[in-house]
């Protein structure tokens, strides 16, 4: 499968996500409980990875397993770095508005770029390095708020603890992308094997999650369990297997592709979510989105396309048919 | 000299500009009629050029200067467009409001690149393309409106004349620009002499324009030169000076640099003059500000460094001697 469909398909999915979220909704309202969809979702991934292992060790040859504590280990690594992420993000929310925490996230398309040359020693060319700050730059025009929307002043207002954990928040969600991009590329174990790994350890904290807040709750409306699928309908069902798949193509583009593919492909999904949102719930067009798309494609274009489309290479090197073959290869092998 | 130094220099004037002309405001008004600064400045650049030429002819060589007929009509066409220009202007005033026209006057920097193309033959490379489109994306979104700002959705909202007009205008204003270009460099002749041939026209067609205002208001003020330094201060003879010195420069760089030079140069004079009213006028700095400033810069970069600096160049053809020194040379006779 090539990945450039498969990240066109998390784009799409990743879009519908926010759509569906909404669609859930009973007058701007979740009846159901919302911590218990990334536990379904987790339980889902694993299921459908358990499914595709066991049939996949019915074929000759077995697929590649490591299953050394040593190598095990590692697996819950990212639930971990996720779990002080959350923590890290409420403590964000405390000092600065939701919407001063959304533009601030798009820190974390910077941060990746930083942490995949540093941790994953991958080389970026200096257009690459542009165009990843140009993608960050792109997303946040598309969030500035328009004349006559609420929280005026409120953007540079902030304490500065604010500002220092949504840097860090940016941080931490980038770690956890390298991370798991180093644990699924550092053997040839199958695919499926690592995803079984990693979401059993995922439905796991998930579970954690649920228990505690019970605890944290006193018990008021019974265990998780007991009202696990309470208030769903079918459209809290779907946001459920949507959530599940786009976590199964983000495994996939970590092994076979890369952390700055994925960041691509959910910042395109947000820009679709807006120009849909304008036509789904009569969300108002602004100058701020269409200039954010035009410099975003244009960062698209100059992350992805080979240096013979960007830049006039001299005649003497066009002529040389190596050069003209290693480029895309180049690139290719890169990514 | 360095065309770069020429351009930053053309940066700074053009950038003070706007502040001197805030400064020779007396409450937000002017004092002095303000169709008598282009005027003056014509005068001051003729007067400049003529110097310099007469200087000039007493050396030997003797300057190189084109007498004929043929050569010399071509000179009022400049200033024949730039006044269709501003009657074009008048009329899309009377459809759209300032900010609406400010933000589509950005689109002159994509039509400038189109029309160098087009009639001037240069090539860009497809990366040269992306930053003049992100040149312009960047200028307008420094531009975007913070919230709390008047005329809110008057943007999307002018009848569909406004913005033809508006389309029109930036394709005169390339026009004018490209087609100086084309007069500058048709031949080796003095600049000199090509400055005093446009300067005279210019001179003549700003002088018709005071006796036309003259004539539409009934010579109530009485003509214009009985009332040409009315209200002058040293502030409003410092933007006559300035507007003198910038129109010197612009034709320096259509003889030895080119027009996307200018129009960096003069796009980059309006964020540094939106920086230095921060300073100066309290203006409120916006977020869209930081990002314009952002992207401006990272075209400004795709535009002008060699494309060695921006994309790894295979290797194979690193180590090719004649390629590496191909590169830079081959941009800088470009532009």
């Amino acid at each position: 499968m090539k990945w450039y469909l498969v990240a066109s398909l998390l784009t799409i999915l990743t879009s519908s996500q926010g759509i569906l979220t909404t669609l859930s909704q009973t007058n701007g309202k979740y009846k159901y409980d919302y911590a218990t969809i990334p536990f379904l979702a987790e339980v889902f991934k694993l299921i459908v990875s358990s499914v595709f292992l066991w049939r996949e060790r019915k074929k000759s040859p077995p697929p590649k397993m490591t299953t050394d504590w040593k190598s095990v280990r590692l697996f819950p690594i990212p639930s971990v770095i996720y779990l002080i992420h959350n923590n890290v993000q409420f403590a964000t929310l405390m000092y600065v508005d939701t919407s001063t925490y959304q533009i601030m996230g798009n820190l974390k398309i910077v941060t990746t770029g930083i942490l995949f040359r540093l941790f994953l020693k991958k080389k970026l060319s200096n257009l690459q390095w542009m165009a990843i700050v140009l993608l960050a730059v792109g997303t946040t025009t598309s969030q500035v708020k328009g004349c006559g929307e609420a929280s005026c002043d409120s953007l540079f207002s902030a304490p500065i603890q604010g500002y220092m954990l949504g840097i860090l928040s940016a941080c931490l969600s980038a770690l956890a992308g390298v991370y798991t991009e180093f644990l699924m590329k550092k053997n040839n174990d199958s695919l499926y094997w690592q995803n079984v790994q990693l979401y059993t350890f995922g439905s796991i904290f998930n579970m954690v999650r649920l228990v505690v807040d019970d605890f944290r709750g006193g018990f008021e409306k019974g265990p998780w369990w007991q009202r696990l699928f309470n208030g769903y309908s079918i459209t809290t069902w779907l946001v459920v297997l949507n959530l599940g798949s786009t976590g199964l193509l983000v495994s996939w583009l970590m092994k076979y592709a890369d952390n700055i593919v994925k960041v691509y492909s959910t910042s395109m999904a947000m820009l679709l979510t807006m120009v849909l949102s304008v036509f789904l719930f009569s969300f108002k067009p602004t100058l701020q989105l269409f200039l954010g798309i035009i410099v975003c494609m244009m960062s698209l274009h100059m992350y992805f396309a080979p240096p013979h489309m960007l830049v006039d290479i001299p005649p003497a090197i066009k002529s040389d048919p190596e050069s003209l073959v290693n480029v895309p290869v180049d690139r290719k092998t890169d990514s």
